[in-house]
């Protein structure tokens, strides 16, 4: 079993409200393959500049990310220079350089096209149905997405989602695309434009699973303290993903594992800037925050 | 075992975008009561005017809420005019005319005096404290308060947290009591400052229990249509009170029940005007949307 991302990786520079950072490693693709890596085998697709730092490649690698898919162009790593305030729900976005990102076009290796599952993180449409049709035949096709592409490339968007098994949206992606008021509502309409299942994240107010005939719905792990949000969505995305490629299996309850451990994996992320959070892990600790999760979520039945 | 609730009755005139009601059965303790009836008996403490509909006294007496501290004063009822759009989040309050409610004297009968349970809805801090007096030795104290207690009566308001067993509260008001940005953070400040138990409620993203040692999640029962939120809180705290009271137990288990059953008690409210939808319940229907809530939060261990 192995899993595709294609993907943005980036240097980010973060100012909190106390804390700042410069040029640290993120992006989609970096998140999500040092999230998943806990899981399954990651081979990443994306691409950086000459300036990207030896530590960052030798990060990924330390935990077997396949990186023959990670192009080095001439020129600049992407770069997102962005800060947090009060209650840090929003990322304001200072300065967005795409450098050697603007004109992506990924490459596949060979090696590559047995993957068992694929993930289109948030790229341009048409660059996530070129992966798509590239690869072949993955077992099962997961997405993410963004508020502009539902603006410039809704038509290519939908397209593409009918192609999917799982699409994973935030709250207010979900609302715009299907233009609903209601998450719920919103829910039942993206489940018509094709994929088997859905996801719903609403940032620190959890997650809703969906597929045509049920419904789970998960808040998400409380914190004291978040450092920096940054990368939470993509390191969901990771646990999630990689939980599923580890199962080989693609029901309804594996779903459900999989939100819930995409759900830990995005709590330890923003407890700290970058992957840093995430570098400090091991096996036992996912499980432990997995139990003591699962302890806080449960009910009682009467 | 019975349960006396101290606060508002109204009359309410609301607009949503649809659709509009005058002068229906509103205010905390109408909610209270008949979300609580279904779990134990209940006695009101509250104020109405002499243009107060007798179908609405019948409408409580039905369910056989005690009426005894109901006080009928010379003049009109407690009226709010209000409306709510977008994603209904929010009310919007157009016109508050609190009539008799504005020197409201609450009348404790003998009769009340032996109750076990006491839900101090939001009203003056001051008139919450003078209650909690006179009712003696409750088993089990729990309040409600609003924004306008926490800015104005701020000593008086922390004085009765002191004495409760459950403080109630919505994470707006959590993190302005406690000046905080984060709602974990808050709930940790608002333990400190008396009550056993704590229920942070988040609207349409769910509620949060705490004890100095433990914690509990839950999303809230997911809606496809919101027709009126008016209520929904104090339709929460009559299940979550009212199954207290039933259990006669004060234990972190019971109280994870209770927080379940106040967000069943909650969603159904939601789905009509005023009291409309708890008026077409039984109690299989609660115990079903009960069981049902449960599979769509039930983690799965693995």
């Amino acid at each position: 079993m192995s899993t595709v991302v294609v993907g943005s990786v980036a240097l980010d520079t973060i100012k909190t409200h106390d804390r700042s950072v410069d040029n640290v490693l993120g992006g989609s693709a970096s998140y999500f393959s040092y999230s998943a890596s806990f899981f399954t085998d990651v081979k990443l697709v994306a691409v950086v500049g000459q300036d990207f730092p030896k530590e960052y490649y030798d990060l990924l690698k330390s935990k077997k990310v396949d990186l023959e898919g990670l192009s080095l162009l001439k020129g600049k790593t992407f770069r997102w220079v962005g800060s947090y305030e009060g209650d840090m729900n929003t990322a304001l976005t200072h300065e967005t350089h795409l450098n050697v990102f603007e004109d992506f076009d990924p490459f596949i290796p060979v090696s590559y096209r047995k993957c068992s599952v694929l993930f289109l993180a948030n790229i341009d449409p048409e660059l996530q149905m070129m992966v798509l049709d590239e690869i072949g035949k993955p077992q099962f096709v997961a997405c993410d997405t963004m508020n502009m592409w539902i603006s410039t490339k809704n038509k290519e968007l939908k397209s593409l989602l009918k192609k999917v098994d799982l699409f994973i949206v935030n709250d207010q992606e979900a609302k715009q695309l299907t233009i609903c008021d209601g998450t719920i509502e919103a829910m039942h309409k993206l489940l018509e434009m094709g994929p088997r299942y859905l996801v719903v994240k609403k940032g620190e107010h959890g997650t809703i699973l969906a597929s045509q005939t049920e419904l789970a719905v998960y808040p998400a792990y409380p914190l004291k303290t978040v450092v920096d949000p940054t990368g939470a969505g993509d390191s969901f995305a990771g646990g999630m993903i990689g939980w599923i490629d580890k199962s080989g299996a693609y029901d309804f309850t594996t779903m459900k594992e999989a939100v819930l451990f995409g759900t830990v994996m995005a709590s330890f992320a923003i407890e700290d800037f970058s992957l840093n959070a995430l570098t400090k892990l091991d096996k036992e600790d996912i499980m432990a925050r997995y139990n003591r999760y699962c302890d806080m979520i449960t009910p009682e039945r009467v």
